[in-house]
């Protein structure tokens, strides 16, 4: 089926109907959110101890069975140790064909392919990237790779698509009545947000901890209201995976020349006044441009309401500089912004995709943002871009809270105008994940284009001496120096589909013949 | 029907069905958690902004009808305005027959008989006390009085037992978007709890301020995303009347005699030691039995790990003394109290009936208790006990927290052994609030009775020399001073029925015969 935006998407995945993308803000939800079941303390020890002796103990106790949906959080990254521990455990149970239902993978759960190998992983719903991803590109794994957003993830929970049976939920702070948190402990991550909606929407939640303290472990970013047992184990993970030591600006001279373009055009768009907002991740330009931003803020004695991250020490600094009011993030990146969230508990605040990114709410928190930088892999000359796939097809990138975050007051992509000498501009996207109308500026090395639909931005930049470009000049540019780009050859074998934030299906993700299914 | 405590109850409440107690986690509820519409981001504006002009366009706006349901939570306790101002604008608006549903009500809200004798409320649907509670008892309002305990309204919404179509919730600061808090503004009554459960299930929220501040109004006790619309009116409500500026222990040597009694129980039975928990109210008796416990801790070198409230001035103090870890509290009921959330926000956690109380969760706070001391109207020899009538049969009090917080470890009813020349101890209690197999301990100025079933505590006493006694030696003692109470003479005419926690009829409430029915 065609849908709004004039892409093949399927009616149904692994089972389930699919609406087609109506475009930004046509899809109507009806009914009413999803409800776990109703629990009594009859079941529960009255003196709150939920503790299990085991994590298998506590599988088979939370009734979990062959066929059935578990998932996980990713604020652990790349130092996860929970995925692997609780499919090795199921495989031990004699368990098959589970599907997991991740917040989103890492590099580290390339150890689980030899589980989805052997069956006791029959499918991985979510985003995929990096091993994974490419294993799914491949096609590989059983049924379709279904890529949500983080707040697409938290709608589908609260909407009823996806119902979880047992969440298995890292706390690197628990008591033994199952009230997490991050910021405290060996494993300590910062925000749990990407967890709350596990607990709040799955059958069965169990906490897993490596640090446990007498109750009451609160201030929870999750209270253990929503758990019903609490496991420990040696070690949630590896330490200096989970949050890095050091943040890492981008060297690369085009690279931060794109920043500072970003940081410029923030402040010449009349963006940056006193009580703005703005969000960048913790790539190398978004690091960049929020230092960047910082000296000009410093320079013109300007201070933000509040910054969203991922959280890193730049932002850090800027809250303790006084830059900035407040913190607000739904990730925490190092181990000073951890730290920060434990010494500014009323100024550095962890959101969720509840509170920040779902669609299917009374408004967000991403929406209000004055302004976003994002990035892209590839952008078409309507401003429609893609985040999942490479053009060569692969799909080696989750949407994060890309999709989300879009809907800030001003979004801006910032990507170099060629990558590997392939030109970001095209034609068509290869992979359709966010609509052109959401995007309001791409900065490149080699200059500044501006969405025509806000003229208002045009107008505030006229006389301006940043460098104002067009896609279609980008897209010459950058051709004339690495040459059009062949068309990609991609199979009609559907591996993957990607979804808007509000549960419809815009895109599918097709394996690439250049990539050979391995027999 | 006869219920499992042998006493007459309803089949039904106001056309709800309603089951019968069927003893202490017995009952065993199905089905899943109630969940209210699902909204879309498209339907709120992006910048946040959720302000309605007014009260009256703010009701217009969320479809309130006659004869629908709306709520409201009582943290402004006796200085509330918002439950006149809304139904003096419900009456402007022409709308009869609504279903009030406080989580509590006050004296101040005898104002709204005269609406609820023209019609614009029809039925008061929750505990009920003071003005309102003889309201009630001569048979005046339209419809049953259901009396649910704290947890037991926060479980109804949960289960859909009640479905609230408009909540409007004070906050007295709160952002445009509708983060609500209580700790701050002209009308800061600290914690906020127990307006959760009505943002998370209501079909409309409407979060009411007197003190708008700019976004983000974080860390927040309710997040904006559970509401539709921000209304600000000029007073939220008098503000000597929602905390009271200082706390009153008992001067009554009777009164003081039972709290000495109380703390030095605790004492000897071995509760007071390292890392224990107890809650006490902010009545005079709870007051005096927390001071007086605190001159122990300090005497024997104890600290507690967590105290709960509601909290006072002699609570902070105690927490900043060193004396407890946490102070966790659903209310707060005096200045110091609230300025102490402000101070210690990691350390003075508010709570709500969702963590503390709700009976249909995965355990809750109330149960983790080391000890709880509590009051009563009336007990009987089988230590069941009263809270909501007098002994004259009159509905003079709200079960508040009382039926949840029965389920601390050790449960002590303090009570004087009688009140105007009535005994507490009773053949029979007029109306049953509490099974005795949840109460441990009766405290009186003529001795303190130990449950037979607590073996444990008994063997604790032994060799105390505290003044044990039994609940018969009380009864005996108490009706050779006052004389053996009058029978009560109650008529048919059923004006309320108590709920359990489990949200089964426990008793009825009858008109008393000496109460006759105004013309």
């Amino acid at each position: 089926m065609k849908n709004a935006a004039g892409r093949e998407v399927p009616v149904e995945a692994n089972g389930k109907p699919l609406s087609p993308y109506a475009g930004v803000g046509k899809h109507r939800p009806e009914g009413r959110k999803a409800g776990p079941p109703i629990r009594s303390c009859a079941d529960f020890p009255s003196n709150g101890d939920k503790r299990a002796p085991s994590l298998k103990m506590a599988l088979e106790r939370s009734g979990l069975q062959s066929g059935m949906t578990v998932s996980t959080h990713h604020h652990l990254r790349n130092g996860d140790f929970v995925a692997q521990q609780l499919f090795e455990t199921a495989e031990e149970m004699g368990l098959r064909d589970l599907v997991w239902f991740p917040s989103a993978v890492f590099p580290c759960h390339a150890e689980l392919i030899p589980l989805i190998e052997k069956g006791v992983i029959r499918h991985i719903e979510g985003s995929l990237n990096g091993p994974l991803g490419r294993f799914a590109s491949e096609g590989r794994m059983n049924g379709l790779a279904v890529l949500r957003s983080h707040g697409g993830r938290y709608r589908s929970l609260q909407d009823g698509d996806v119902k979880v049976d047992v969440a298995v939920l890292a706390s690197p702070v628990c008591d033994s009545f199952g009230n997490m948190d991050g910021t405290h402990g060996l494993s300590a991550c910062g925000s749990l947000g990407f967890g709350l909606a596990d607990a709040q929407y799955a059958d069965h939640v169990l906490a897993i901890t490596d640090c446990l303290v007498p109750f009451p472990n609160l201030p929870a970013q999750i209270p253990g209201n929503y758990v019903d047992q609490v496991v420990e184990v040696d070690r949630l993970g590896d330490p200096s995976q989970i949050v890095s030591g050091t943040t890492q600006l981008t060297r690369s001279p085009d690279r931060l020349l794109i920043s500072q373009l970003c940081a410029a055009f923030v402040r010449a768009a009349g963006i940056m006044r006193d009580g703005f907002s703005f969000q960048a991740g913790a790539g190398g330009i978004s690091l960049a441009f929020t230092s960047f931003l910082g000296e000009w803020m410093r320079r013109d004695g300007v201070r933000a309401r509040f910054i969203r991250g991922g959280s890193t020490k730049i932002l850090v600094q800027m809250l303790e500089e006084g830059l900035t009011d407040f913190i607000l993030d739904g990730q925490t990146f190092d181990a000073d912004a951890v730290e920060s969230m434990r010494r500014n508990p009323t100024r550095h605040i962890s959101t969720s995709p509840f509170t920040s990114y779902n669609y299917h709410g009374k408004g967000n928190f991403a929406s209000i943002l004055d302004v976003a930088v994002l990035g892209a892999t590839e952008i078409d000359l309507e401003f429609n871009a893609n985040v999942a796939t490479h053009s060569d097809g692969l799909l080696l990138h989750g949407l994060g809270g890309w999709p989300d975050a879009l809907f800030a007051q001003c979004t801006i992509l910032a990507a170099p105008s060629f990558r590997n000498r392939m030109p970001i501009v095209r034609d068509r996207v290869t992979t359709l994940c966010g609509p052109g109308e959401l995007i309001d500026v791409v900065v490149t090395e080699r200059g500044i284009a501006i969405n025509p639909r806000r003229s208002d931005l045009l107008e505030a930049l006229k006389g301006s001496d940043l460098p104002l470009t067009t896609l279609d000049k980008l897209k010459s540019e950058s051709e004339s120096i690495c040459g059009k780009p062949e068309p990609l050859e991609l199979t009609d074998e559907r591996v993957g589909v990607v979804t808007w934030v509000d549960g419809t299906a815009i895109d599918s993700v097709y394996r690439p013949a250049h990539l050979v299914k391995p027999s």
